[in-house]
């Protein structure tokens, strides 16, 4: 499939409203479990899109158009959430991700970008020069990775439950994990 | 986390909806490609899960309350979307989801099974003897499976755009495909 801006936005601005309908009301059970370990719960990764609407993406798209690859982008913080969502209601949080997704694909828009534009470099702490157009399309596979592994952490919670049907469900067979 | 019918249900009658939101009104370019070959695109899942609605798993659970053991399942047609879904949009497709899963719940509510019930045996043609308590769970982890692969099938569109960022994109380095 050709990578097009419009493309882009329109999986971005659904994948809010998806969650919501998946995670509102689920009892907590379902949302503050996670698969062992430091893993993260549905909760956690509510608060890991927050943090990244607030410091990621759009950040970097504007530091491209400012400053291109002469100054790197601020590291992504991968366990701010802990921090940033204490206090708060899983309600609260998808409220919060909805309403600055929906502002920064507003800003988005108005950057009015050009073709030139998509091919502008900036400068990536970890992986070195890349292009505003990979920055975007990684946003939107960002978003489908966390969906992937919310429906892999609430999987886990039945785990045990589904016996023998196990060898026929994929996402419990799921190794794939970002790497650290 | 505990199996109960309540969680079971949570999950379950969420599905739709979250599908919903994040499949409506997506350009086509998204959601009738696939991971090639001959894997399914979003189109095609949203397919199989109307099919599993119709004969998967209360045909099922029925059959466990009225035969137990002695009957086995009708094995389930994993490829029948390709014949229903002909001719109809996604949208028509995620409408039907959405109502015959409602109709399916409501059902399940109505066979207000008791603690015994749960571990009733039926007898599945590849895995044997299976509980309705298993059934249940299966039914659950199944949205999840599907949903997992949506997001993995939806991702593979921007596999090659998103650069350099793949190792940090968990979806793309997923193997977690249900056996065939």
């Amino acid at each position: 499939m050709e990578q097009t801006l419009s493309h882009t936005l329109s999986l971005l601005e659904r994948t809010p409203a998806s969650l919501d309908a998946l995670l509102r009301g689920l009892p907590p059970e379902w949302t503050s479990q996670n698969e062992g370990d430091n893993s993260w719960s549905a909760y956690d990764v509510v608060g890991h899109f927050i943090h990244g609407e607030r410091t990621d993406w759009m950040p970097r798209a504007r530091m491209i158009l400012k400053y291109g690859e002469t100054q790197t982008f601020v590291p992504f913080d991968r366990f701010a959430q802990s921090r940033e969502s204490q206090g708060k209601s899983l309600a609260q949080l998808l409220d919060e991700f909805s309403r600055l997704r929906a502002e920064n694909l507003a800003e988005l828009r108005a950057m009015n970008l050009q073709s030139e534009d998509f091919a502008r470099r900036g400068r990536h702490p970890a992986l070195g020069a890349v292009t505003m157009s990979q920055l975007l399309a990684a946003w939107v596979v960002h978003d489908l990775t966390h969906l992937h592994q919310i429906s892999r952490i609430l999987s886990h919670q039945y785990r045990e439950a589904v016996g023998p049907w196990t060898k026929f469900l994929g996402v419990l067979q799921c190794a794939g994990h970002s790497a650290p």
